[in-house]
């Protein structure tokens, strides 16, 4: 059944392919000699181009931010609750560009698509990509769409680090950095968490060495574990008791169960699923693996982990931000224990000290790092007023 | 080379094994018709049998909690930090005993013994066994030992979680109730994160849906990774970061590098191996998977997952206590986020809402969960004190 689009949708969005022709060096030394990159784009450049927008997409997202490809598709892209007329990021006033990134695997060159040079699949070949690469492949597709400035870059999560990337590389090309849910680096613990979902896609008998495309197959198993110890990660304590108790508890109050609610009303005593917990995140995880490539969460989980702007100065990333010229937007939720606030402070102090603007909102929030995705009232309204105000100076403008 | 015992250990232990012919049943509804139990004793019983202290162990534990089964062997029990004499648990006043709990892999009958109504292992048809299970096991071994109440009831985490069972099921079998680092049942994510340790382990091909000791293997990269994941969630952030960066920083301290030490002093832009924290988590996982039963595994978190003594009293915790008659003694620790203080907090507030006595400490402790097993000053000082004053009152006793 075809359905009735939202009001405040962007609409009906045909994704967009480029073919770049300029080789790319990347961060590995490696060169990348072409690339398509996929893309979706909604709202109208301006005549002068100063309201273009970009976003960055996370670990599992693509360049299918907002609308949706078809009246029969049943989700909107990854964050329709952020972008479209009227909306935070509003269509109505920003040409806002979503590219999927570099070893992504919607249709951007990645493991998932064929090496010209080989006539093969890329699978484990493709380079190792990094938040550096990315950026610096946006950067080319902005030259592309004759924008010379970006009103805001703006992301959550890795896609936040990414919106750090361009802040630092690209000072003269960017007005605005907004920042979300994000941090300086990883955590050791951080780090423990993505070599698990990587051991877990790599020791799947159907791994294959990476190869697995070639032998008609993919280690679902696998990612289905990755992404189940993923989501753990992406929801807090206290969303889990909520989404899976029927008694909403939190710490203080007695009773409640703790998200401990019965798949079936009694405990089987056997090894099947008892909780609705474990069917969520079953279902979740292979959900996922049936639609993600598994090359491209391992370059992906990679990426975050080498995340670290400040390698270059001597570790301390003040001095990454001193040539910076963008105003800043740090936002962080008080749930989230993948990225938790205090990581999000340390970017601040790290601002402040190099003289940089900024501002920054601390969201109460209890569904955990996911809150970014949520439409939560103090952050979208906060979110949308940052905007109308960064629109206001493109308006202003000499 | 054959070492020197440390004046402070109980030397070397032989483990004793004792068959109990008597039938158990289960809270399954199965019975055990018949079964052996391994264990080991520290310390001499005193003549009126007053003097006895139960250790119960957690989910990778054993009947080994101290001192050497050999002068090659290179590690002590798991509780050697806290057993021996002059310790907090102190062998020259104490009659410690400590059992291999019914589906472990120490001896005690299990997936990996023998079924003799078969002669085959019993593997994944040994029955999955609860907190109450072993508590009542317990309850057997102490009868033949001729003890008719503990002094004490000790035990951290799941050990933690046995010990509130004792107090609930024989109130005039034990003095005193000894709890660190549990909770009163697992929240939701504490199940996720088991769930994806069970998956990791039944999806591993070599696990032959648990028949795998018949095939001559074993689910080594399930067990591996799920021992991985729980290795995580016992450590804390800060632990993780103390321990794999050079430079140990906090929250608030600008610079450290957050426990990002590399292993070979470059990035890969591979899929090796890049962080110390990664060789190290699979370096625990491999020693783990080696020596531990996988079917031990998922029975020990079943067992953790269906923990929940207030559901036998319409989930009101405290109602389950009002029969018990010991004294009790709580300890958390700040960075344990497996189970936090508050978790502890709720047991005590149920136990004072019950009108029993509580000493509650919470230990500012950097090690996360595993802090129970530390020689942190402040928890071993205080933990020595009580069982002090509760050997007094052995003394004491008319």
């Amino acid at each position: 059944m075809a359905m009735e689009l939202p009001e405040d949708s962007v609409g009906i969005i045909e994704p967009q392919k480029i073919y770049i022709e300029e080789p790319l060096t990347l961060r590995s030394g490696k060169i990348l000699p072409a690339y398509d990159i996929v893309y979706e784009t909604y709202g109208n450049l301006n005549a002068d181009k100063s309201n273009g927008l970009l976003v960055c997409h996370a670990l599992s997202g693509d360049h299918h931010a907002a609308g949706y490809h078809s009246r029969e598709e049943k989700k909107p892209g990854w964050w329709d609750t952020c972008i479209g007329p009227g909306k935070a990021i509003d269509t109505n006033l920003y040409f806002v560009v979503c590219m999927n990134n570099l070893g992504g695997c919607g249709g951007t060159t990645g493991p998932a698509t064929i090496n010209p040079e080989t006539g093969n699949y890329w699978g484990p070949d493709f380079p190792v990509v990094t938040v550096r690469d990315w950026v610096n492949s946006q950067s080319v597709l902005m030259d592309k769409l004759g924008i010379t400035k970006w009103a805001a870059v703006v992301g959550g999560s890795l896609g936040g680090m990414q919106v750090l990337r361009w802040a630092i590389s690209y000072p003269e090309k960017l007005a605005h950095a907004i920042c979300i849910a994000a941090a300086p680096k990883l955590s050791a613990q951080n780090i423990a968490f993505n070599e698990v979902a990587r051991q877990s896609i790599t020791t799947d008998p159907n791994f294959h060495d990476g190869y697995y495309l070639e032998h008609n197959t993919y280690p679902k198993q696998g990612l289905t574990l990755a992404r189940m110890v993923g989501h753990i990660t992406y929801l807090s304590d206290n969303a889990m008791r909520a989404k899976f108790g029927k008694t909403v508890a939190d710490f203080e109050n007695e009773g409640g169960n703790f998200g401990r609610d019965l798949r079936s009303g009694k405990l089987s005593f056997g090894f099947n699923v008892d909780f609705q917990v474990e069917s969520y995140l079953h279902y979740q995880g292979e959900r996922f693996s049936a639609n993600f490539d598994a090359n491209t969460y391992l370059l992906m989980t990679k990426a975050l982990d080498y995340f670290d702007p400040s390698i270059d100065y001597g570790g301390d990333l003040s001095k990454a931000f001193v040539n910076s010229k963008c105003k800043f937007l740090l936002i962080s939720f008080t749930t989230d224990w993948r990225f938790p606030p205090e990581r999000s402070r340390e970017i601040v102090n790290d601002l402040l000290k190099a003289g940089r603007k900024v501002t920054y909102l601390e969201i109460n929030a209890d569904q955990g790092h996911d809150a970014f995705l949520m439409p939560i009232p103090r952050y979208i309204s906060s979110f949308k007023a940052y905007l109308r105000k960064v629109y206001q100076e493109i308006c202003d403008a000499p």
